[in-house]
């Protein structure tokens, strides 16, 4: 076991991954190797496959096939215009398309302001947003960052930026997560759902 | 997003994975199909490096490098003679061998005995067990098996076996375990280490 070198290299490899742990790694890579119906094989050529062929959207910064440049989605007539809305990683866009809740298009901004790990505004894909303005007629940015300081940091600052240029800004509601009980709420949110209360 | 195919691909293999489920396995392919610093191709590379480089021993079933088999643990002159322990798979050497406390050579089972899974005696690796107990003047095997019923079941399969051939066969210790307090101790496990106390 000491020498097994190249399972140290795919270790190290899986251990990148997001929700991966140096325990699950090591997990994933000693069943890889013990695998015998070609598994390894198989997730290397899915891997090289999709390194191949997906690419960013020039336009939005979601991920896209590299022959479809804009994405589907930015080149879809079917969807609402002068609409965006802003996310962190094209992760959430696959979240909010399956919630069948919005019909406009995304901006993907790349992550949130984060002066511990060094991420300025400059990081971000802020100015690739503004310059869709214009020529997108955009009325409307829905900013639809997380819940925590640094996101909701970042999505003021892209509130102020926007309202100085005139276009409505507004943000995903606060308050308490489907299928949850008061019992299980913790004081912010709780107090975000008190203010935000609907009438029925 | 619906046009992603390679992204398809390279979820349904990530999913195959184990502890990854679809959520994790979307979220990983998301990942590394936004990340920039080639991590899909470092992550394949190291997969085909194992794939090439890793086997498994002939002799104890456990992975190592093709090229070196019996594997370095089996054909280590420091290692007691005559010791075995039967562990379900590789991954369990591991952290035995982490744990620093058995210092005899292992064999691998390749599971336990599962009637759900039509995993009978033919497809555990009993045999090759049984054929290096007079080569390897085997005295004493460990029998190293998880604490669910059918590993159990399978445990005393091998006990019954080793016995009728004047092998002693021994089991870990059951017990509470480390760091851990009675509140959380469920019956059984308590009701194991009364009956295992051991004096001062």
């Amino acid at each position: 076991m000491r020498h097994l070198l190249p399972l140290d290299n795919l270790v190290a490899a899986l251990e990148k991954l997001p929700g991966i742990g140096k325990r699950s790694a090591e997990r994933i890579a000693f069943a890889l190797a013990q695998n015998r119906d070609g598994l390894a094989r198989k997730l290397a050529d899915a891997l090289l496959a999709a390194d191949e062929q997906v690419g960013s959207c020039s336009r939005c910064g979601s991920i896209t096939v590299t022959k479809e440049n804009p994405c589907s989605i930015c080149t879809d007539g079917r969807r609402a215009n002068g609409l965006i809305c802003v996310v962190e990683s094209a992760g959430d866009i696959l979240k909010i398309e399956h919630s069948n809740s919005f019909n406009g298009r995304y901006h993907v901004l790349g992550g949130h302001l984060s002066p511990a790990l060094g991420k300025g505004i400059s990081e971000l894909r802020v100015n690739e947003l503004l310059t869709r303005l214009q020529p997108e007629n955009i009325t409307e940015v829905i900013v639809a960052l997380g819940t925590d300081v640094e996101s909701e940091a970042t999505a003021s600052y892209l509130a102020e930026i926007l309202s100085s240029r005139n276009i409505k800004a507004s943000r995903l509601a606060f308050g308490l997560p489907s299928g949850s009980a008061i019992a299980y709420a913790d004081s912010t949110t709780l107090q975000r759902a008190i203010q935000g209360r609907q009438s029925f």
